[in-house]
């Protein structure tokens, strides 16, 4: 199958009918799914422990006597680790030691604050970590050991002190690389069960397993209809859609790299995403020369190049201010402005999970070694929300210390508003700590 | 009827399970709302404003032509302002410079960061505000101006250009308190709209209504279950369950305050629950007789019954280190650390919406004008999230821009973990960049 990459152009009629069809992704909704979900959360929050193993034997195809048998020991995390051929090792060492750094700088940024009225009164914001989060970690084919570090090190990093990992093992199969990148990123616990009833275990908590604050991590749709139904009793983290690259370029770069860059989003599945804007139309044809010339040589040449002709596009604008206007509304999970002086332009953006300046960028060294995280809003949620950070993993709590003197003024205040919206006891509960007492009005 | 508060004692048997029982709260998901929020949400996303207008008319008994009739003009807005009581006017705007004060240095905190490594390299973190926010404001009986002025003032602190709320007016009638606040808090268009049709289209826009980003502040069952399902098309701030007060006091706080205190939350709803945690046997006796000679007072009398009767308890405790662990338990949206010297209490607390020191800090104050929001986690979910915020009105973006010196190395790590995860593309992109080429690996 040839790769038929759309192209589209800026001043042509319909055209921004034409990108909002392109970028419309909605995740169906299965209803089997939702059902079976539905039963197996019910499931082990009624019967715990025995639910769980159950569910992980027939789904995982394993045959544990008890939970026991799914919780990995320290010891056995750090052999993986020292298994690992050298250079993998590494690799994973300097990752994690580059995410850990980003992180410890986003920690410094969030330290609270208090301040002391001229009454005495004291107000102010406190931030804590979370006591336990649980990490999902996708097993079998698609096991990323990366994942693990950009999910757990901004746990560590905020100071939470259970950080429970659970990984499904299909088969019996462990893979060492996920287990070595646990070891090194601080995770406190692995237990080696997926699925819905993973989920179930760690929101309701079981007899073996303490319930956590907060999930986060990928999975597939069962996960994902877990995730979402627990929410509340737990905090998540966002629901991802499929991943996506969008590559402004002034067509200074060269266009195998941004080929390359386009790829790199689309071997990820079939429906990822990878749109290239660019004012410059003799360019995008060597663009698309790249992607015909390069794309046999990649072994997940096949997604790849049904994710380019179902979601990918070369979009031909009028100019690079255009091009921010456009990735504005795009609101990329990815955004690599591959362009000289790409600071000018970076300045007009107001909307993308990442933004990777200049021709070094690839969205690659992020997605692995640069330190910020790679977990990011999809699906223009951008326009609203923000990568995975050391910030999810605390929360904030107001401070209110008022004086006997502040309670005189805030008191008279509270009381108008409180009878004004008809809640008499919070206006005598303000008012009885006014030292001359008024009347309750009605 | 005569209120029933419950008492219990820590250091009974089976002390933990009655309390659990006691917290105990899930919404029920009614299947007859859920039909009829999705019907609503589907018709709004397909007719637009034709849809907006049949069921405003015909859910709020109204008969507006088009959509203009309901659309509030600034002039409106002020003109309500301008006509409240002089004292209920000077309130709001009190409060309302307090709130904006809070949130002030709320956003001080947040900047961004950015730094450069040796090699070149720039990593950072940019914060930007939400382009349009949607601002839901319940109308009819429970119409709380206090509520517009906690939604808005962080969107508009936080930078938001747009703010829309919307406020059902059923039967045509408008509460002037909610337009006054509107007026001063900074809400740029105001439409006359609620219910699930009005979060519709705020989440998907019609002709006359521009899609927002974000929806925040409270509604009704319906209103509730159209934010759910709304939630990825726009963000959305928590879904509140019923407003809970939990009183640590020593003992040396005047009962009827205490009991006061406990009156105040319990009088929003019948749901709403209030707690008392004391070490002194004596003194819960007293905040009981004070219950019982102030309850009979309060124009509420039948909610605050209702609510301390069914979800209501007061808990004698060894000694207020146990109180505090227990509050770290429940994890209140409220808690009042009603005792002298407070902070040596505070300082035990993990978990809390909102803390109150020392007795002169009524939750009240803090309802409406002492500066930090209102608006707070519930149902023990101060566990892992926080007040709404300036920060709920913003998002960060991550930057990456990485030297050619920085692609050498980076190039290098990123290439062999991506290689390790089966992702031939991405390391490809990463080694393109190197001076020295690599072959591909399979």
């Amino acid at each position: 199958m040839a790769v038929q990459i759309r192209k589209l152009d800026s001043t042509h009629d319909g055209f921004t009918q034409q990108l909002h069809a392109l970028l419309a992704f909605e995740a169906a909704t299965d209803d089997a799914i939702e059902t079976a979900v539905s039963k197996i959360l019910a499931d082990v929050k009624q019967r715990g422990d025995a639910a769980v193993l159950e569910y992980t034997n027939r789904f995982d195809r394993v045959s544990a006597g008890s939970m026991a048998a799914f919780d990995l020991s320290q010891e056995e995390l750090q052999a993986a680790l020292d298994a690992l051929p050298p250079a993998q090792r590494e690799a994973l060492q300097t990752a994690a030691e580059r995410v850990r750094a980003f992180h410890e700088r986003q920690k410094q940024e969030l330290n609270g604050f208090s301040y002391t009225e001229p009454d005495g009164t004291v107000l102010g914001q406190r931030v804590t970590p979370l006591d336990r989060v649980g990490i999902y970690v996708p097993g079998g084919k698609a096991a990323y050991p990366s994942s693990v570090l950009m999910n757990a090190i901004p746990a560590q990093v905020a100071g939470v002190k259970d950080i429970v990992m659970v990984v499904p093992t299909p088969d019996g199969v462990k893979n060492q690389m996920v287990l070595a990148a646990a070891a090194i990123a601080g995770v406190t616990r692995v237990i080696t069960i997926g699925g819905a009833q993973a989920v179930a275990a760690l929101a309701y908590g079981t007899e073996t397993i303490p319930a956590v604050d907060k999930i986060v991590g990928p999975g597939n749709a069962y996960v994902a209809a877990a995730k979402r139904r627990v929410f509340g009793t737990v905090g998540i983290d966002m629901i991802a859609g499929p991943s996506e690259i969008l590559v402004l370029c002034d067509g200074t770069t060269d266009p195998d790299w941004v080929a390359m860059d386009l790829f790199s989003q689309a071997e990820h599945d079939e429906l990822a995403q990878a749109i290239l804007l660019c004012p410059d139309a003799d360019y995008i044809a060597q663009v698309e020369a790249s992607i015909h010339k390069l794309l046999p040589t990649m072994p997940r040449h096949e997604t790849i190049t049904t994710s380019l002709s179902d979601r990918g596009a070369l979009i031909k604008v009028r100019d690079m201010e255009e091009a921010c206007a456009i990735a504005n509304d795009i609101a990329a999970e990815h955004l690599e402005i591959s362009a000289e002086h790409p600071q000018q332009w970076a300045d007009r953006i107001r909307h993308a999970g990442a933004m990777f300046l200049g021709q070094f960028s690839s969205e690659a060294l992020g997605d692995y070694c640069c330190g910020p995280n790679h977990v990011l809003p999809t699906s223009r949620t951008a326009r609203f929300s923000s990568p995975l950070g050391v910030y999810d993993f605390q929360k904030r709590s107001s401070i209110l210390h008022v004086s006997e003197a502040g309670a005189q003024t805030l008191g008279k205040v509270a009381a108008e508003l409180a009878y004004g919206e008809g809640l008499q006891a919070h206006a005598r509960s303000a008012e009885l700590r006014l030292l001359s007492q008024p009347k309750p009005r009605p």
